[in-house]
Parts: C-alpha cells; structure tokens; sequence
C-alpha cells in the first residue's frame, strides 16, 4: 500500500467539523493544527495530526513499505479549494468586450454590440471538440495552479443540441485526464440563441437537451440563467423542473442584475444553490434559509464589471445561510480561476473574515456540489487534495494579492508537476 | 562579445515614442512588432526589429560567436514593468488590521487601536539588517516573478536616523545582490513617531537624517506624507525644500485622503511625482499640468482599503498629464507587488485602457525616476529588460486577473532563475 506523510505545516487548516454545510460562527472555525501533518494512504487521509504524531504512525511496519515523506517546511496547508461556479468550457477570450468596457459601456450595450455571451457561442459552436478539450485543458491548469482541485463546471455556449453536448464531453475528458475534478453542470438556458424565440428554445431544452443528458449521464447539476432579457421566473421554472423529474440537482443564477424573483425559485425548487444575488433582498434571503439553499456568491464578476453591487455577503451570514464562495470564471465578466484572488474581494470588499472565506471556498462549496463527505476539509476517510502556500499563516492568503502564493498541489495524494 | 537573439514574440511591445513621457493620446502608442525579435549584446538592447531580421542580424559573424538564440513561442514581450511607487523594506506583515478591517474599522481607527504604520515601525526597528534583508529580499523576488524589474522603494518604517540608515543601506543591497533595481527614496517624514511632535520630527529630519542620507548618497528622491495627522503643507514644505537644496530630487504622498494641497505644492517645489492624489481636484491637476509633475495614481491602495475613491484617471489624461500606475506594495494599505494586478484594477475601476495602462507602468514610470533613457522601452541601447508572458494580446495583461502569467524575466540581458 502506497503511503505519504506530510509533515511540519506552520498551519494545518482541517477545517473538522460538523457533517453538514457551516453558517454564522462555524464559518470561522477552521480547526488549524500547528506544526500539523498528514498520513495518506492510496490517496485519502488517513490520519490527521500534529507532525510527531503523523511521525509516530508512519513508523508502523507496515505503513514504512510503500512510505513517501515530505517536509511542508512550514507552510500554510488547505483541502484544495472547491470551486461550485464556473464556465470553464468555452473558445477564446472577449479581450473586446474588455476594451469596450474600460469605455465605459454597459453588459447589455455589449452585448447588443455583437459582444457578449453571444460572439463566445459563435467561437465555441465553431471550435472542435479536440481544440475546445486543449482550451480548457489550459484553463484547468490555471485552476491547480491557484490551488484548487474540484470545480463545478457549466456547459452553456453552445446552445445548440449537439454543441451542447460537445462541451458536456469535453468536461468528462477533463476529468479523465486532468488532474482537476470537474462537476458537470448542464446550463442549456444560458441565453436564448439569436435565430430562436425563447419559448421554442425553452421546449428544445426540455424536450431534446435535458433528456439527452439525462441518458448519457453528462451532467449531475441543471442551471438557468434566470433573469431579464434571458429566461423570465416561468420558463425557468418549467426548465429546471423537467431536469428535476430527469434526477439531475439544481443551480440557478439568480437576481444578478435584477431582483426578480430567482431566489425565491431556487428555494420553491429545493435548488442546492443559488448564484450571485447582487440585487436579492431579504426576502429572498429569507426564503432561500427556509430552503436550505446555499447561496454561491461571485464576487469577481461584480469586480470585473466595474460594478461596486457586491452581494450582501454579512446580512446573509446573519440571516444564517451556508455561504458559498467561487470565482465564477468566465470570459465575460469574470476571467479569473483564482480562489485565492476571490478570498481577497470577499475580504475588502465584502467584509467577510479570512476564516469565513475560507470556509466558504472549501467545505460550504463541497456540500453544494453533493460532495460534502468526500473533499472540502482535511479529515480521515477524505480524498487527499491538498494545496500548499508558501505562507505561514492562512490570513495571508486573502491579505496578498494578485500573485501567486501556491507553493504544490497533491490530488488524491500524487503531487501535481507543472 | 556575449549576444543573445530572442525571437518569434506573437507582440513585441516595443513602446518606442518621443524621449518624454507620454501624455493624452500617446498614452495608447504601444509600438507592437508582431513576431517581432530582440538583439540583445552585452545586457543592452542591439537591435529591435521582425524576427528575421534579427536571425539575419544574428548571421553577422562578430554576433555569431557568442550567440544565445531563444525562441519566445509566440509569447507576449514588454519592457520589465518599472513599479514607481512601493514600501519595499519592512518586517512583518499587518494580518491584524487586515481583519481589523474585514470587521469594517476605518484607516484611522485601526492606527488607533494600535495598528497602523506605528505597528510596522516597531518591527521594522526591532528587525536587524539581515532580517529585512531577508524580508525584502523575498519581496523582490515577488516583483520579479510579476514581471517588474525597477522598482522605486521608500523607506520611512524607521522614523530614527539609524532606523532610516538601516533601510536605505538594505536597498542599497538589494540593488548589488538581487536582480531587481531599487531606485531609494528617503521618506523620513512618513509618520510622527510617538514620542516625538511633528515639529521636533521636522527638525530631526531635516537637521539630522536628510544631510546624512545626502552625503551618503543612500538616497536620490524625497518624499513627505502631506496628509491631516502627518505632515501638513508647511511642514511638508519644509523637508522637501532642504531635501532639494541637498540635491535630492522630490515626490510626494498627495490627497489621499484629503484634499489638503498637496498636488499643490509638489507643483510649487518642481517634484517629480505627486502620488495618490484619490481627492484631488481639477485645480490640483492643473496645477501638477503647469508644472509638468507626473500624476503616480496607485489603485491597490483604494482597493484593498475597500474604498472606491479611486483617482481620477480619465480626468487627469484629458488634462495632458503623463500618468504614472504603481502598486504602492506596502504591508498596511496595499499587500501587492503585482503590477498585472494594479493594470487589471486600472482597466476595471479606473477606465484606463489596457495600453494606457501598459505605458503608465513603463516608460511613463521609468521617466519618473529619472530613468527614461534608459529602461521603460525596447528600444536600443536602453538596458535589456525583458518580461515574456503567456499569452499571445497584451490586452490579457489587464484581463485576466489574479494570478500569474508570467512566463520569463530577463535583467541586462540575463534570464532570471526563480
């Protein structure tokens, strides 16, 4: 049996704790161990502990076989982060949408403009399935390298049944042959193609995506982008409950750029989350906490566009809901894969502490994508994905900014080489 | 003759123009080369040109001997970044106001409580010369691997003479043994120590450490904090004008917080810089305009303090000021030294464009610095410094955010190993 011990982090950030997602003060108990190490055995922890104790354990005759030992050299060490929101199959970039926006145009001038959700549909339709997998090969690559190892990742630019499905494919490749663990999210209803009405295209979702899906088992999670302009509260409805009835999970974008009534969707649905909430008031708030609904908010999108409507992370964490962090990567209005640079817009801009934010980047996240058992903490019996930053005190991963403070990565206990 | 050819970049941002700093639509004049190519001979740059002409350079027999060929793989090249504005040297960190902060306390309330720059000086003190040296030697490294090879460095966390000596002498170091070039400010009057008044500060400073740093010659800028509860406009006044009689050229900390003159009189004392400038006002400007003091606007700052009192920088374009981007990497108010990161907040918050940005953190800053000639551009005979990044639009500099897409770094001609 092949054994690692990993020893002498400054901080071991297990995150231990109750076996469900956290809300108000367990968001802030990290369970840290100092001078803390790691057993892993065939790729899940094994034993969690101080540094002597991993030491004691790893002289068992039997664990010294196959044993593996590295010094963390007093480093800060996470579960590697999990991701619950991104888009991170697509073509291209929208490098003039960019420029466009640094003029001061609005989403919706760009997008009327040809830009645009739009123009990286036409890119991704027109892109192969072997250039699409090498795209986002690189993008996963950029997601490890920031230290996370599972995202949620939604299909969504192709809009299209057999464009669609091509992304769908290009998510299970990566999670083949990549290192990152990718949850595929079935997002048909991102925007209404242009040669269609939004109700032939609703029924062209319902009646030919979802069930292909459904069959080829290409998706665990069905979302919606329900908002104006988009897909109203009635066509969503009907979507994400015919994926439903298929045993797909829900997700739903909700109130980004208006309060119109997507929360209290997500909540009606029994959605697992609901996603962004710019624009949601406590109502909203209110019905997603009777739902247990766990809210992912987005603040790199918020950041990218200009904007200053941050997601009124304190009331929700008040209100007791299990606050979800992610980077919402996209092309658009969020190209970032950083964890670590979304602790830091949760921090100073958001208010929310190092310790909440972590906490929501990894075992809130974990519970949202049905994996709360299984990644998310450094507890025995769980995957061994670790992320180790050259820092010696985990405030410091939201307190720098802007560069990389990832020191190494190991997935299922192998170390990823770069 | 030591030659190295490096070949094949997808843009060489050459950002050759008028021997001045540039100012309105200038700003925007990047003088890409596609698959264009460097003659580097001797750590200076030889020639500048499309790749084949530099392979067919490189054919010269004299050039051939000592010939080093790298092929940049279609990658983006710019000048290294020229930071004009950091806190370079001190110990420690400020993880306690940074969660001070998350829990919403203002800048002075946090200097109150203990915090603040006083919380730094003590360390800073506390700290022997080869601890800071350490310290800020890691710093450098950070530069370096975000692709910023001159960075102008205060010191100013001493406020003793031997303190300031002892910072001034580590940049000193930095400059001989890392590849980063430290172009040293003396910022004595950066806070009034606590067992001092402002006007025994001013006295000290003037009187003791200015004539020592001068003929030390441990310094070749001035700066003061003109600000409420620092150093007012007199005394600030005071400082720069002995600092100027002793031959040392000025910038400032103008209107960061308050609209208090600053802009002002760094206009009347001929400075260099007026830096921060968040509340300066249209006569502010135009006087920095009359002048022709170069505008350092550091938005790192404004993010990380979770303002969005960004400054003006539309306004100040459009008043022809030849505008400066800087990290102001410092432990309190702005915890980065990424310079992609202060071109992402650039572009996001400030409505710079991506080539605007580019320039202001080039060779607008190398000119600065007094160092226009010689850095801030590729163009011959100025020093090879060289960033490759991984990307093939320098628009993605600014548009990705948050982690690293540096891909190689080359000082006088030499790539640096990390």
């Amino acid at each position: 049996m092949k054994s690692l011990a990993l020893l002498h982090a400054a901080e071991l950030v297990t995150l231990a704790g109750p076996q469900r997602p956290r809300i108000g003060n367990e968001l802030s108990g990290l369970g840290i161990i100092r001078d803390g190490g790691l057993l892993i055995r065939d790729g899940k922890i094994d034993i969690v502990g101080a540094s002597d104790e991993i030491e004691e354990a790893a002289r068992d005759a039997e664990v010294r076989a196959g044993l593996a030992v590295v010094d963390l050299g007093g480093r800060v060490v996470l579960p590697g982060f999990v991701d619950a929101h991104t888009h991170l199959v697509f073509a291209g970039n929208r490098l003039e949408d960019f420029e466009r926006r640094a003029r001061d145009e609005s989403y919706e001038q760009i997008a009327k403009a040809g830009g645009g959700i739009w123009s990286t549909v036409e890119k991704t339709r027109a892109a192969s399935e072997a250039d699409l997998f090498a795209q986002a090969t690189k993008h996963a690559e950029w997601f490890v390298k920031c230290g996370t190892t599972t995202v949620e990742a939604k299909s969504g630019y192709g809009l299209t049944l057999d464009d669609e499905l091509k992304i769908l494919r290009v998510m299970q490749r990566l999670n083949q042959e990549t290192p990152l663990e990718v949850v595929p999210t079935f997002l048909g209803a991102h925007a209404v193609p242009r040669d269609s009405s939004a109700g032939e295209y609703v029924d062209l979702v319902i009646n030919e995506m979802l069930p292909r899906v459904a069959k080829e088992k290409l998706a665990e999670f069905c979302d919606v982008f329900c908002e104006r302009g988009y897909f109203d509260v009635e066509q969503s409805r009907k979507i994400l409950s015919s994926a439903k009835k298929l045993g797909l999970k829900l997700r739903g974008h909700a109130d980004q750029l208006t309060n119109s009534g997507g929360a209290k969707l997500m909540a009606e649905l029994g959605a697992a989350t609901a996603d962004h909430l710019e624009k949601t008031d406590e109502q909203g708030m209110a019905s997603l906490k009777s739902a247990n609904v766990q809210p992912v908010l987005l603040p790199g999108s918020v950041y990218a566009l200009g904007s200053t409507s941050y997601p009124r992370a304190r009331e929700m964490i008040e209100a007791g809901l299990a606050v979800v962090l992610a980077t919402d990567f996209n092309p658009g209005s969020s190209p970032t894969p950083s964890m670590p640079m979304v602790l830091s817009l949760a921090c100073t801009q958001m208010k929310m502490s190092p310790a909440e934010a972590i906490t929501a980047s990894t075992i809130n996240a974990a519970y949202s994508l049905n994996r709360g058992g299984a990644i998310g903490t450094l507890e025995p019996g769980k995957a061994a994905n670790v992320a180790v930053f050259d820092c010696e005190d985990h405030r410091e991963l939201a307190y720098w900014f802007g560069f990389r403070q990832m020191h190494s990565v190991y997935v299922r206990g192998e170390q990823i080489s770069f």
